[in-house]
């Protein structure tokens, strides 16, 4: 998907907010804000949010000489996650449709804000299994991981991937052989090795990185041995946003499961703000 | 003021609301907002918003070939406005304090949104007049107020105007010799001579054109009568954070009422985001 116009100002508030976390001094922040409106300018228009993202948090580590700025953000991300973890997997572990159930979880991942601590009881795993899918592609889901041996799971972000655990880990449990992918480096929020270890991801599947430093998939930006799985795989399913505005023109047919988090990408699926989808393309 | 980081993402998504406003199809508006970066980016660091959005604003009329796309709305307000207008002036004839009912009238023209037509009724006069001013130097107003015979009053926006046209129809009841000054071309939805003379404001007060085409008060900007109304005034009255981002920094004490409408300025003025002021600096 290329860039909207829209994406623009989100471009640069997401920096002033991240500046902002940084403690970044405000004259500063001001510099920075005129260089990374350089940086956008400087790539193709026909790039997608994920590739431009990469340029200028690529330009803000260089300007603060700071690589991962969100690393603190994203281990309290993983604490939260954790701490969710064992009710859900015991309820789905209960289920009579546990792959179904494990499905939505790995959406609430994509859902949930761990920047909030709060106590995790069972009725918030109720509520999170009985999240409504709007565009619910799930039984075409469920018939083609039956019948499939290898399935690439994209993960997204950091403490949401304690939640794609546990469908990795039911994905697991049916006999498939995984493949996890997370970012080749820090950007922004998004899980990388250090945050799939955390949820012992490399114990359960084939935990490797997409050689992207985008907030996405860029099939431009991916390692040789990423592409042949991406390639030969089954089923690929794709976690949020990033990986869908990356990957929504793919050449093969993926399973995005995410959450319409901005009008431009719930109109370009014509769901509603913050719909919730397992949908094929 | 000069421009702060938060400006930049701010300004990105006023264009993009002007120009679905204005209904320009999607590819054309990314085009737009990379000229508007690039326009942005010819602007000094140190300039102050309105300064630049007038670069901004005169680079879309330029490529769009439209010069008020705000016209119809600028209409829309000042209908909605005089709607409102008499029962507010009724309530100020019978009030003890007519020159305090009346600023706070003024300021409630910065608050309405005018893109709502509803009923206006006297609870919701009530409800102005019962506005509470954070920063209030209403005291240090009335004493310079009474003692002065020259006000220039700058005007903010369309539909605001016809509110601000009730406290200069009282400044003109109490004696004073009002100027007013509204923008010399049209700039987002700004007042110019059009909206003034809709509420009759030239048959009250002596209208002019400050020289300025940006949504502010730019002294760099203003034409040399304006210049020598606006030092030699004994009383200047500027309206909206637009007027308070150009002449924060002037010379000469300025009575401001605005609305803190964005952190920004709430942060500058020490006051929560949403204040009502009545402030002199």
């Amino acid at each position: 998907m290329r860039t909207q116009a829209e994406c623009y100002p989100c471009f640069l508030q997401q920096v002033v907010n991240t500046l902002e976390m940084m403690g970044v001094e405000h004259q500063r922040q001001c510099g920075i804000l005129r260089g990374v409106m350089k940086t956008i300018l400087r790539c193709p228009e026909d790039w997608s949010p994920p590739q431009v993202s990469a340029e200028v948090y690529g330009y803000i580590a260089e300007e603060t000489g700071v690589k991962d700025p969100f690393r603190e953000k994203k281990e309290e991300s993983n604490r939260i996650a954790a701490t969710m973890i064992p009710v859900l997997k015991e309820m789905i572990e209960k289920s009579d449709t546990p792959l179904l159930d494990a499905v939505k979880a790995a959406i609430a991942g994509n859902i949930i804000d761990f920047g909030v601590s709060h106590s995790f009881e069972i009725e918030d795993s109720k509520a999170i299994l009985s999240l409504p899918l709007v565009v619910n592609h799930y039984p075409f889901f469920e018939e083609e991981i039956k019948e499939s041996t290898t399935v690439l799971y994209l993960a997204d972000n950091a403490g949401e991937i304690g939640f794609d655990s546990i469908l990795i880990e039911q994905l697991v449990k049916m006999g498939k052989e995984v493949t996890v992918a997370v970012r080749s480096a820090p950007i922004i929020n998004d899980a990388t090795l250090e945050d799939a270890r955390f949820f012992g991801i490399e114990k359960m599947a084939k935990l490797i990185t997409s050689g992207s430093r985008a907030p996405g998939t860029p099939l431009s930006m991916v390692t040789p041995q990423f592409r042949a799985i991406f390639d030969q795989a089954h089923v690929v399913i794709s976690k949020g946003q990033g990986n869908f505005e990356t990957l929504d023109d793919a050449q093969r047919p993926i399973y995005f499961l995410l959450r319409a988090k901005c009008r431009v990408i719930a109109e370009l699926l014509g769901v509603d703000l913050g719909s919730i989808l397992l949908i094929k393309r």
